[in-house]
């Protein structure tokens, strides 16, 4: 069998660290082995340190960053709260979505695709929603939002955050900004495959968490009694090679530390935003809310959008992503995200899309 | 770091096929990447083969086996939704949970822990039930249940199978018996790590899906139209490194045959089951409804479970289960799926049984 090697600057997955894949390799333990325990209380105490957080209930939802977004919601809000959603993309309609199918009353905050949401327009929605919902940094336009802001105007509210494309790559500080549940995605700035949603909720969430979530399978009072209580009992059976690898692709985040990881995204985000920018393309995302690990950019007028992706991968191995919905054929979304996010690639990619457009 | 190696002989995971293990280290792939697209392709048609289908509505659910549980149940059954569960273990316990959180009106049909279900009981429990649901592989008490005499005699009911611990083992024939709908997991006898749950749906049942499932995770519509759509629609990021080794491991299993798949757990089981026999234990499943892939033994009196599974694991390297629910501490769950069904490891359990007990 032939093997496929790509340069993953798409929107996710990414190529993984090194550390992450080896660990597959890891021989097989069973979820109850004492010694499988001790790789997993490893691997969710290195989850607070990404996350910047001491709350006991964190943990690796077992399932892709939009199950970490089925969890946040369905063990938070039943028929009739009321929930504001901040709409600025793809994720912010799919938390609408989410939310409609767990009863809650939605109370949409819009703004264009490519300009972030407003976070006062956020806290003034409702004069008392359960929750306030937005996506950090939104992978369908490359827009970071302020959750900083809306977490620190809450009042009553409950603040829950999408930080799929965020964690690990930009600062993510949930107990310094008062962020009360997030979820994130393993295949972004964490550098391992798509297959885990790391996952962390405050005490004052807890709280007031559903009784009886409508979901078993995400019911986090049921998996926290494993994850972290003190009988680990059995609940599903935990997706063990997976956590290996989480638990060693956070070892290599944790290793070079994560202000130079954070540093690292961001340096090469910028040698790639100012060289699109010396190609003569237009950056599509609001300037001064871009994020480094996903920039976005205008097709150029004439060219055949799926052409120049299809070129990048048949010729160079190069994968680049699409837009989404009305953006579709309109713009490329160009990451750089966890072990991908090294000034090679981007060289590589600037280089190999200069010479497919002929600039 | 020291690795551990263990004999996995519990109620699951198994120990993995070499080729299952193998297939995580290859190159991470986008998951719109038409390279992976045809990995994911053929995975699904090997599927087809080990559930012996032609269903188009057949996939990897990307959660454990449970999820694959609640995709059925959201998908199917809303809420005063008539649903007739065999209860007979732990797994159909679940599955009334699963079901009563989706609003299902749940009848259940019981039997004796270590005894099968009534097939006939179960068909006439209700006379228009929308679902009737059995676990056919008991992986509680070690007890198969007949699926098949509950299938063909379902009339206009739908029939959904839990084949967690069952596919790869023993045969199991969706469409020869006319089981509409059936999940499984990897770690059981198809030998890969546990994080995805093969699942299959017929045209039937199909036709009467839920339109909204209250899972937006689980929704089959929206899946589908990735997995097998014509469109390959993006719904949420496939687990790529899972699905690689889910497809490596079905070629494992089909490499060797399903009927040799099936021969080799039969021999293993029945060496296991008369040599446990031959130390003078006593099995629990009742006679005649035993499955080779996962044998229950009591825990003969005076002997300390737990002291002896320890001892199993520090002395040998070899896991087994203990008993759940009332039956804690009272019987032995010895697994013997995947790969880890070989005579070599059938007799090194009774050799270090043997030893332990003194017999």
């Amino acid at each position: 069998m032939v093997l496929t090697d790509r340069v993953l600057m798409g929107p996710g997955p990414c190529n993984p660290y090194p550390e992450a894949t080896a660990a597959f390799c890891r021989p097989m333990l069973g979820h109850l082995d004492p010694e499988f325990i001790a790789v997993l209380d490893e691997t969710i105490d290195r989850l607070r340190q990404v996350w910047q957080t001491a709350n006991p209930l964190t943990l690796p939802v077992s399932g892709t960053g939009s199950a970490g977004m089925e969890a946040a919601f369905v063990n938070t809000v039943g028929p009739g709260d009321v929930v504001v959603i901040g709409v600025n993309g793809l994720f912010g309609e799919r938390m609408c979505d989410v939310a409609s199918r767990c009863g809650a009353r939605v109370v949409r905050v819009e703004a264009a695709w490519g300009t972030p949401l407003d976070p006062q327009a956020l806290l003034d929605a409702h004069p008392s929603p359960k929750l306030i919902a937005l996506v950090h940094a939104e992978t369908s336009t490359g827009v970071e939002n302020d959750v900083r802001s809306v977490a620190e105007g809450k009042r009553d509210a409950l603040v829950l955050a999408d930080c799929v494309t965020s964690l690990g790559g930009i600062p993510v500080d949930v107990d310094g900004w008062g962020v009360d549940i997030a979820y994130s995605g393993t295949q972004k700035c964490l550098g391992v495959s798509p297959g885990l949603s790391p996952f962390t909720m405050n005490e004052r969430a807890r709280q007031c968490r559903v009784p009886t979530p409508q979901s078993w399978y995400l019911d986090l009072g049921m998996i926290g009694d494993y994850t972290s209580g003190a009988t680990r009992k059995y609940h599903h059976t935990a997706p063990i090679a997976m956590i290996f690898s989480l638990h060693a692709g956070l070892g290599a985040v944790l290793d070079e530390g994560l202000e130079a990881a954070w540093e690292r995204h961001r340096s090469c985000g910028k040698a790639l935003q100012d060289g699109l920018e010396e190609l003569g393309l237009k950056l599509w995302a609001a300037e001064g809310h871009r994020l480094p690990e996903l920039t976005t950019v205008l097709v150029p007028d004439g060219v055949d959008d799926a052409a120049v992706r299809r070129s990048l991968l048949a010729q160079y191995g190069i994968e680049i992503g699409g837009g989404v919905g009305e953006w579709a054929g309109r713009v490329w979304r160009i990451g750089c995200m966890g072990n991908t996010a090294r000034m090679a690639n981007v060289t590589l990619l600037l280089s190999a899309l200069a010479k497919i457009l002929g600039r």
